[in-house]
């Protein structure tokens, strides 16, 4: 069984290799009645398509965005069945990997693509490209927007903490990063001068050829608590595998993460605290080295989970390679590419985030009902 | 829709609260004719269980394994039909637990629990206590035998890298590391200086009602190129999701993991090389930052990732919480736990990834066969 | 993949072999906070287990149900986690089956599974035996209980129409038929004159060693509209897949079935009348040849589907059969046997619809919420 | 969770709405290195399209397909990776359908999707309408390719039995019929003297504004045994689902069916006997009452499978219906109909078969391997 499918209720389908004909998904499951924002969706994509900024690939698409079904024609409304949107491919210069047709690219899928279906698309990476992202993006956008309109005060964003080593953690307070203030920037980074500072960098590497690597942190606001399916499907768990297939990334922390294990546990652990609230009291916590999630489920507040994404494998210089004969050979590179994937990979995070979540809300929504106990204070005191 | 299975083809469903009558799983999927070895099976179940050293909870369980059905009574071979084993609770003292009836341990699941649910198994963690795991392993163990008769060289293991601020990492050569070693000592940090430290600092946190966390390792050789389903489902999206859904875990890297960015492009590109074979040549790369996969297929080098574990949320002292009728109150702990649950995450961080990796084969033989392109050398050379 | 699993959001997984240890189930994804009523349970349990008359096999299991897991121990309440449940199988004569170790009894699976596996549980028919039903009738037992508590009005039972040639459909008006006056007779016929006659015939063909097939009929009242996922797990195409599963099942048919060709359109359509009701009118129509499901989906008229059961394939009358090394033999048939699976068929055959009811309930709440637009009248005039 | 996917291992989604833009398929699953034949998937698509000939609707569609990704450009094989396909919709006349916007249409989905999603697709059905199968028919015909370049001997072939009074039955021997038989007439019978009559009935019935119903047999040669996956994914439930899911399909029987219960057990069983072989013997029944399928595995004989379909629901007569404000009203038909939809059921009986033995066998060949036991003579012997 292969897997090209993400979510249970909530469920997307991605297809299309980088320069096949188009790249797009179909969403199953997705509630009916809902007013479609096609122009949310095609900002979203337009967020996340080549060419934007000297900083991304060269690659020119359009991405506009087709929906094919799903919909009601008069009132744009979601019909409760599949839908299918598709972007259709238009400067794919498969001429310009011609060269590279038997050759595996170092760090790239080439070799594991051949090793496992004995066939590839050898042009741009077929299926390994962040083109297939596309697909994703679309469908992370209508996710969001069923999101809001459950989850009023719902405030997603994601954004480059690090690109190399200009590391602008220790200047970022993310319960004040906006998502508009990470998009002034063509980097992401909402700390100007850390951005201007990467900027540069990635300007530098694209002259030298090279590229370079980063984190992105995503926050999520405004969730109610006991999203997240134990035991294998906890809210953490899936996080970790939709980031964790994302082109280029290496590693996924939530709460304290890796840094975790330098506090002990009476310095480590979370404070449970009541607050008022207008109707009933909802619950706190003083910190949230748990990063929003215990035992696996969402505990009311923020999600806030790093990504790393390693420097792009594409590089502008001679390496040395093998090729699908069995041959060692010199791989002399060309071609477009992003000198760093961070820019781009924000809203690819940030879709990503909101495919788990609204998926996370139907399955509870199904088994438990909507709203649950946990969007209603205390459980003993009713 | 609830999330207690994992796996597509090698399908695990774990059942069972702590202070339950038993807990358990169900495989579903599994190869038939294979010669259960339930010794293998009751030994790496031994290697879980509390009680093992004074490192670990005192919780007494014998934790025997019974095996109820899909096994042929005469050969002990499979049958290919579902496999359902348990082990019975016995040292569940729930009394222990009466006076957290109510309230919400910190960093604990009690308060996520009522929050999605509107009930919990309050006695012990319920479904969020580590016992849960048992079933993971019986499962996994029955993975890793699978695994090894159709690889003979398959060799998996973890051991712990790091405990609070104690690090082993640069002590430790993963190629060096056998099981053996990583059991010689009840910490299982094969490096046996850091090993000695390690279990001094448990003690002195376990004494002070204090806990630690730190890091696993796991280390596969003798994989094939070819594992693993782009695009959701890619080897180390999955892997991510496995061991992010243990309990205590709060990240995953792979490969270069969130020290990747430390290099550029150029410098962090895993070189291809062909190297002579005893049948026909086979691929390799030069350094594995990719940590053996690349575009989320295996390449054939090591897997190799890295997990943090949290101090234990367990502590034996006074800490502010609060309960399930909306109040703020003081929770006087007591009991039984462990100071540091890096020893006994060992063999359930094994067992994930035989998990994971038996899935992989059998979802990589259905779609393209057994043997693959990549157990046989290049493909344009046939 | 293995297909031990039945439903997506209320998901069972049966495990066991006839001869085996035990058989049980799994039911992932239970509803929480619901009072279990075991005794409800072990009733339907009893309903379908062997021995309950002479028409029956003799084979003498109690059948008692023992709940592992998902309970609350206090209150007997869903924890909304994994339920195990399962009956050890006593009175199982192994030994009973030597002599058909490696003979493939005429119309049984012997022969398929040993295809299929290369191994099969010989003792008893293993997995092919109806004794598998017992996990699906556990948990359809608790599907009923959830159905019931959330569609007050629900009224679903079963009974035999026909054994063999004694055929009292023209005698019985489905809804007149309550469980009780089925449960009345051991044929599970709630038309008497019929049962008496059946009983005549199955006991005859007990006595000569042979065996009898017949019909059963499911009715189920009080289900709204708007349950069934289009297009694959169109409700009726779920209860085909349910009822086919079974044991001995050879064909279903819903609303007019094979007949319905023996009208022309105008004569077959369902004329649809809105009906007044307490709250709001609801939808009715005039005829029910549609078996309450158009395109696939509820319309909340009565379901109304027949099934088909073959002579039971075991006679205890020598038959020419074949063995598994290669050889034609003849099979001298003895022990146990249902003369006529009909009467115990009953209940699992409203297990089974049980199962699939609870499943589409879900489906819909996690899809469009509880309650949806069907439960409430016209939507139009909204 | 909703249900437009079908099949596990060889996963097909269908998406589109009878008027929307298009209609289409993505295949997630298929074995690479295929080369796909695309003139057979559209010979497949021409044999199911309207306007065939005066017995279908007039609806004028030309049905190209468009495969947008999974096949590389050069070889057109299979890369493994979803396959997505789609045809544009062209000769949708929505204006035809205005009048109807709010009235319910006797025995058609119209009510069921108002009453379950609060929204419906009112123009030709939606998603209700057969030509959702385009989807199915094209994804079915990649399967059927995938099937014979395994199976060399795989004759599968589908033909209409019975329209209205007009039974075949009694004339057609299974075992004789060729596809090309059955497109040798436009009723898709194969007896030319019932397809006259059938084709004299559908006329008459058309000029009446009337429509008839029937029943389409199918069956498989060439199968192994060993395919079906216990015990809820048996082979005959799987293709009971499979057949249910299709418009207008209202009973699924297979082998003796209905008809079984007129004989006793010793009458019904099949007897087994070992035949010779090229190799090694194989097994045969000497009568194929089990349809192909014992215990929900092939056995290597003929898959035998009767599915009936009821009179088309569209009729262009005047008929009382119901509104979707409450009201309950007169309906004046009008429009393009199928008088009969039996010839172009044929075809999408066939692609059904085909995506349920297509995964079967990926199935298969994940758990046990490819080849298994029953590819291999008696298992004993070995």
């Amino acid at each position: 069984m292969s897997g090209n499918t993400f979510g249970h209720s909530f469920r997307v389908t991605t297809f299309g290799e980088s320069h096949g004909v188009a790249v797009g998904c179909v969403i199953d499951g997705c509630p009916p009645g809902h007013p479609l924002d096609l122009a949310h969706v095609q900002a979203f994509l337009a967020r996340r398509k080549p060419g934007q900024s000297k900083l991304t690939t060269a690659r020119d698409e359009a991405d506009a965005i087709e929906v094919l079904s799903g919909i009601d024609q008069e009132t744009q409304k979601t019909l409760g069945s599949p839908i299918c949107m598709l972007v259709r491919n238009q400067d794919a210069r498969s001429s310009a990997y011609d060269e590279w047709h038997h050759i595996y690219r170092p760090s790239h899928a080439d070799f594991t693509y051949d090793a496992k279906y004995g066939i590839r698309a050898w042009q741009g990476g077929g299926r390994a490209s962040a083109r297939e992202t596309v697909g994703r993006v679309a469908a992370g956008a209508v996710a969001e927007q069923l999101l809001k309109a459950r989850f009023p005060n719902l405030h997603l964003r994601a954004w480059v903490e690090r690109v190399h080593d200009i590391d602008a953690r220790p200047h970022i307070d993310p319960a004040q990063v906006t998502r508009d203030a990470v998009d002034a920037h063509p980097t992401r980074c909402p700390h100007p001068a850390s951005a201007e500072a990467m900027e540069t960098a990635i300007l530098a590497a694209k002259k030298q050829g090279d590229s370079l690597g980063g984190y992105v942190r995503i926050y999520v606001e405004g969730l109610p608590p006991g999203l997240g399916e134990p035991v294998f499907d906890k809210l953490d768990a899936v996080l970790a595998q939709a980031f964790m297939s994302l082109p280029a990334c290496k590693g996924v922390e939530i709460g304290s993460g890796f840094a975790g294990p330098d506090q002990t546990g009476l310095e480590h652990n979370d404070i449970f605290e009541w607050q008022p609230g207008a109707s009933a009291p909802h619950m706190a916590t003083l910190t949230n080295r748990s990063g929003g999630i215990q035992g696996g489920i969402s505990n009311g507040m923020p999600i806030d989970v790093r990504l790393v994404f390693k420097p792009t494998a594409t590089v502008l210089r001679p390496q040395p390679s093998a090729d699908d004969a069995g041959n060692n050979v010199e791989l002399r590179a060309k071609g477009r590419h992003d000198p760093c994937v961070l820019p781009r990979a924000v809203p690819i995070v940030e879709a990503s985030a909101a495919l788990v979540l609204v998926d996370a809300w139907l399955r509870q929504r199904g088994q438990v009902g909507d709203p649950w106990p946990g969007l209603a204070g205390p459980v003993r005191a009713r």
